[in-house]
């Protein structure tokens, strides 16, 4: 196997060591993130790190790098306290990728993309349009990571929303029927089938 | 679209509530953590939550429950220092998911799967012999989160291991290649496969 120690790490090209550091936790979730500003500017941008923290109550965490890129979302969040989580599907990837590109804060991503703003009931953010997922999401809490100077942000679903027919007897929503899009390092999309579902494990008798 | 408030999704019954928020987020990654106790005894399990903080230091962060499962991994970890993450694929997922289980923490989960635990340098903790990516890492620091009483563990990349052949010539890694696994919800698995990998973005030129 090819070794690198953290001080080969250090040493790579910037361009190469993030492409390589990106891939190496495996497949990342791929969303949406909406959200409006005080005066009325939508916004969305993709996230690959929300992160399930809890069903009950049912809480996600996203990390987000304020200092090194424009923070409309984080911004917008602390000031109106809403955001949308918005599933990336096989229909509005590349869209959904090319709002990574830095625009100014006075530009909606929903005006340089096809991808479309949708308003649900009174809710303050913006949903995506066709999203099979669909979350209306309160700010909880956030942390500043030391180690790197992000912050890990906090939100409780006050609404789901999805397409029935993803939905299994037990609860499950197969993402697979959905075309649900898997991100593999900064630029890789992948669209999975699902393989198998196994059972919940018990421990095996053990002689001690 | 199926619609659930957070009162209705409060109601749901225990099973349903974990499967059904478990998915919203879309896919996650698939990695086994390997930690070593101060008596020497190995500990592996199955997580879904390894989630990318930055690459420079390269950091990886994870959440676990500490009041709800064996908090093995977290005491091995605040012990001595260091464990090991590696991916799940096509060929150990089976005994990944087993790790699940709930043994007692004088059972090592090497003894009661098919996963081998695998010694390099003089790195305390145990690697997933044949995982295709591996990295020794260092705890760096813990947040512990109040909204639900979890705990945010980041770590710190040592050593990196990964099968040559993945690597592209700009440091991407394509998972797809090892048959890495991603994870649908509590037990969906599947094996993706690269579709494409898109362009940086830049803004378009927008009138103002």
């Amino acid at each position: 196997m090819k070794h690198l120690t953290q001080n080969d790490i250090g040493k790579l090209d910037h361009l190469y060591k993030i492409n390589l550091i990106n891939s190496c936790s495996g497949y990342k979730s791929a969303n949406l993130i909406g959200t409006k500003s005080k005066n009325n500017i939508e916004n969305v941008a993709v996230f690959s790190s929300v992160t399930h923290l809890g069903s009950a109550p049912p809480l996600f965490g996203f990390f987000l790098r304020p200092n090194t890129v424009p923070r409309n979302t984080y911004e917008n969040i602390k000031e109106t306290g809403v955001y949308t989580i918005n599933s990336v599907h096989a229909h509005n990837f590349e869209d959904a990728h090319h709002t990574s590109a830095k625009y100014d804060k006075t530009i909606s991503e929903f005006d340089v993309t096809n991808l479309k703003s949708e308003q649900k009931k009174d809710f303050y953010a913006p949903f995506v349009h066709g999203s099979p997922i669909q979350m209306a999401m309160k700010f909880v809490e956030e942390y500043h990571i030391k180690a790197n100077n992000t912050i890990l942000l906090i939100g409780e679903v006050q609404d789901l929303y999805f397409n029935e027919n993803l939905l299994e007897n037990d609860g499950y929503i197969n993402l697979s029927k959905a075309e649900i899009i898997s991100i593999n390092g900064l630029d890789g999309y992948t669209i999975p089938s699902l393989k198998t579902r196994l059972a919940y494990q018990r421990p095996k008798q053990v002689a001690k």
